[in-house]
């Protein structure tokens, strides 16, 4: 099937002026020149874990396959270049899929200005797993990096947190623009993109910059879904609790000195994606929640793969 | 787990100079000043279809993993600079299964000089799926491409064929060092790897050069493998049949102009690899075979993904 199935597959990438030769050899080749730094980065999903091939349409898989590595992107404050696609496709029906994974893909490409360099179709008898990788440019001041936050920073995020799985997780925007707006207008120390939950995915910033952070409760961004998903689950899981273990928001947390955390908040300068500031980075390590009762530790939760 | 075991595996990560920021934030960050073309290539493994898990060593999994994408960069005649590794771990004893992976991968990305930049680690209820995707710098005249034999051109390559499933096709050395040196000295008009099949990956050249060829049965580099396969199977199937369909030779298969052809096979300059010639392509389209018999159609043969 492989040669049938990639002649038609290959009809649909689009050209791109990166691409010096695309799909179809034993490598792509990718024009570089200028390019001094290429942040690179790769994420595998497979049904069952990340999706429910069953229970959705095939585009959203492939469209969020592709958006979790742009969002890594994002996270670098690196801009999208060119990526790969490995697929392993159940049969019966691989063909049928591949054209469907495409259909979420390549549009979502287009619009960030990425070149689909090529691929690996396999069909095997498991389940539906993609693998996804990217080049990005790294922007002129650097990658923003996990290292970096410093006692007196400011926590800032864009969006808002919880209850993704209500829908968000598949169809989510990657914050590409606004990290590379963000990072060339003001001084981030570090960022990284909640995929595996806020409290989690901040642990690591605060491993890698070895500081603390205080999260002031009453402020975090909490989203509508978040608290829908509370009422229907009724399970004692506050709205919070959400928003702050259940991961795959793909939005960016930051670590901002206090100066342009508050020019940040002041020209909230993102179209259509609001900047919050809920916490702030402290010299005393470990994760800490402050609210009407008090400050007290907090365990970071969230998704471990 | 991810956090442990990453952070065990990050340990066995060396550094290189390629590296400006390694494993563990949310993309690495490669040094890529001075390249101007660059080769992207991913291929993506599965138990039960590229190895048994079950039967062999994971370090030679791994091994091999690597050593597929960097017989692809080998085809381009690329240099290896920098790759990352994807794996869905089958449940349980994950841990250990993605550190025997990483001991045979290291020594061969050592080998060749390549930077691991990272990867993505995962745990499923699915079979072993390992993804690699590799960058390599094209080499100053240009990649080598499947497209660009001409008629006259002969047919040359590396090595023996057939019989790889005796354990050739773990173990395998990919031709990185041979298709660069090839490629310096003499004018290459296509190349490309034999992964799925001498046959089938002649015809993949033939089809983007827009030519044919005929082999000259006798003048195939017949394995030892593919003759103790033969007289194993004892099923009709000759030890010349092995080699023109058995695939994951990983040897490279290249047209060459007469002269250049000449001049290889005198000065056979590669180390412990010999140079063979046996066959040449022709303005006529399609795959032919002669022998004592006369000429025919060849139907390529090989795994079909």
């Amino acid at each position: 099937m492989e040669l049938e199935l990639i002649r038609r597959l290959r009809e649909r990438f689009p050209a791109h002026p990166r691409l010096r030769l695309g799909p179809g050899d034993d490598a792509a080749v990718l024009e570089m020149a200028g390019v001094d730094q290429c942040a690179m980065t790769v994420d595998l999903l497979t049904d069952h874990v990340d999706f429910e091939l069953s229970e959705v349409d095939p585009r959203r898989v492939g469209r969020k396959a592709l958006a979790v590595n742009l969002s890594d992107l994002a996270a670098m404050a690196a801009e999208p270049l060119a990526g790969v696609i490995a697929v392993a496709l159940p049969r019966p029906q691989a063909a049928e899929l591949a054209v469907a994974l495409y259909e979420g893909i390549l549009p979502l490409a287009e619009r960030y200005g990425l070149a689909i360099a090529g691929g690996d179709t396999n069909t095997w008898d498991g389940p539906l797993v993609l693998s996804v990788t990217l080049l990005g440019r790294v922007a002129p001041r650097g990658p923003l990096r996990r290292a970096g936050a410093r006692p007196g920073d400011r926590l800032l995020a864009t969006g808002s947190f919880g209850g993704s799985i209500l829908g968000r997780h598949l169809d989510f925007e990657p914050r590409v623009h606004e990290a590379l707006q963000l990072h060339a207008r003001y001084a981030l120390h570090a960022g990284i993109d909640v995929s595996d939950g806020l409290s989690l995915d901040l642990s690591r910033v605060l491993e890698e910059s070895g500081c603390g952070a205080t999260i002031w409760a009453d402020a975090v961004p909490v989203s509508d879904d978040a608290r829908r998903l509370a009422e229907q689950r009724a399970d004692g899981s506050t709205a919070l609790d959400h928003a702050l273990g259940d991961g795959e928001d793909f939005e960016l947390l930051l670590a901002v000195p206090p100066h342009d955390a508050e020019r940040m908040l002041a020209e909230q300068p993102l179209d259509g994606v609001r900047l919050s500031e809920f916490g702030e980075f402290t010299a005393e390590p470990g994760l800490w929640i402050e609210d009407h009762e008090g400050r007290r530790p907090l365990e970071p939760r969230g998704w471990e793969h």
